[in-house]
C-alpha cells in the first residue's frame, strides 16, 4: 500500500510521515524546493526521509519568488513574535498547499497511490487558510474529478491529515512514541547562517510554536543548529 | 481589471487570451515549461503573448518527467490517429491542469486578479478529465477556500473557460473574428525537428483536431512549420 507524503522537514510533516509508516504504508516522500528563505529545511527533509525509511524521496524544484508574494519567498521581513492572532500572517504563501498537493496528486496517480498525507494542522498553526479541514475536503473532491484514475474508478484519492486537530505538544508526543528523531527536523522560517551552520532565529511564528510544543509536551528540543555541507 | 490566462501557445489558449482581452482585461499570461515533449509550444506562447499584448508573460519551470507518467513527458510513444474515442489517451498528464491552475491561482492572488482563464474544452477534446466542467467548478470551490484573499473577502476567484462548449471550428471562427494570428500557434504533441525547424507530425490527436477545426471553419491553417532559434 503506497502513500505520497508531503515532507517539508518540519515537526508536523515528519510526524505525519511516521504515522503513515506506522499504518503500514510504503512512503513516497515529496519535498518542494520553491526557493523558500528557509530552504535549509530540505536538508532536514532528506535526513528525516532516510531515518523513517522511505521508498523514494523526490524533491521538485520551481521558483515561487516570481509568483507568490510572501515573507517566505520575497524581500519581506519575517515577523518576530507576532502577537495578532486573528490575522493571516505575511508568511502566508499564496496557494502554496494547493501547488504542493497538486504535485502530490500527480505523483500519487502515477504511483497508483490513493492516499496523500499532509501535516496540516488547524490548532497550533499560523491561520493559513489552506490548512483548514474545509479546504482539504474541497481539494479531495476536486482531485477525484481531476484524474484519470479516479474517473475510471481505479483509485479514490484521500487527503489524509492525521494532525489536523492535534495541539503541537500532542503532535510531538505522538512523534516521540513513534521514534521520530526531532533533532533532524527544521522549523525556523528565518534562520541565521554562519558559514555552513544554520541556527533557528527563535523568534518567528514557527520557532514560537515549536518551543511551546516541546515545553507543553515536557520534552527538551533536541535541535540546536543544523550543519549543512554544500 | 486583471486576469491570469493560462497560455500554452495552442489554438485554444490563444483564443481564450484574445477573448479575455476583448472583455477588457489586462492579461497576465502564464506558461508552464514542464519538460513536455513539445516544449516548442512555449516559443508560440511568447509570440502569441506579444501579438495579443499582455501586461506580463511568465513562464514557470518544473520537471514533470520525474512525476507524471505520460506520453507527453515520458518515453511513451504519442499515438497516431487514435481511433478509440471512449478511452482517456496516454497523452493525459496526471493532474496537469490542477498543477497549472494552482500556479495560476497563486499568481492571481498576488496580482489581486479574481479571474483565471483556461482554454479547457469539453467538445473537440481528448477526453482528459481535467477539462470537464464539473472539474473546473470543483477547482473554483477549492480555490475560494484555499486563499487568504478569498477567505478575507477581498477576492472571489472565478475559473473562466469560455471555450468549454465550443467545437474546434467555432473556437477558430471566434479567434479569427478577434484577430488571433494562428500562424503563431502550435498544436502538435510530437513535432519533427530538422535543425531549428519544427514541423507538426500531422497525425497526433492534437494535429487531427486542428486540421478538422480549420476544415470545418472553412479556413486554411496558416501554420506550416515553426522556426526556433535557440
Amino acid at each position: 500500500m503506497k502513500a505520497v507524503v508531503l515532507l517539508s522537514g518540519g515537526i508536523d510533516s515528519s510526524t505525519t510521515a511516521a504515522i503513515a509508516k506506522s499504518e503500514g504504508y510504503e512512503i513516497y516522500a515529496l519535498s518542494l524546493n520553491y526557493r523558500q528563505r528557509h530552504s535549509v529545511e530540505l536538508e532536514s527533509a532528506k535526513k528525516v526521509a532516510a531515518q523513517i525509511g522511505v521508498m523514494q524521496h523526490l524533491i521538485v524544484d520551481f521558483d515561487l519568488r516570481a509568483i507568490g508574494k510572501s515573507a517566505l519567498t520575497s524581500d519581506i521581513d519575517v515577523p518576530r513574535l507576532q502577537s495578532q492572532r486573528d490575522v493571516i500572517p505575511v508568511t502566508y504563501v499564496p496557494a502554496r498547499n494547493t501547488i504542493f498537493l497538486s504535485f502530490a496528486l500527480s505523483w500519487a496517480e502515477t504511483l497508483d497511490a490513493g492516499d496523500i498525507f499532509i501535516g496540516a494542522n488547524a490548532v497550533d498553526y499560523s491561520g493559513y487558510p489552506d490548512c483548514r479541514p474545509e479546504y482539504l475536503s474541497a481539494f479531495e473532491d476536486m482531485a477525484n474529478l481531476a484524474t484519470k484514475a479516479s474517473v475510471e474508478g481505479v483509485l479514490r484519492f484521500k487527503i489524509r491529515a492525521p494532525l489536523l486537530y492535534l495541539k503541537k505538544s500532542e503532535i510531538i508526543s505522538v512523534g516521540m512514541a513513534l521514534g521520530v528523531d526531532y533533532s533532524l527536523t527544521w522549523s525556523c522560517y528565518d534562520p541565521l547562517k554562519t558559514g555552513n551552520l544554520f541556527t533557528p532565529c527563535g523568534e518567528c511564528d514557527s520557532c514560537a510554536y515549536r518551543r511551546k510544543g516541546f515545553a507543553e509536551a515536557g520534552y527538551m528540543d533536541p535541535l540546536k543548529a543544523l550543519l549543512v555541507a554544500r
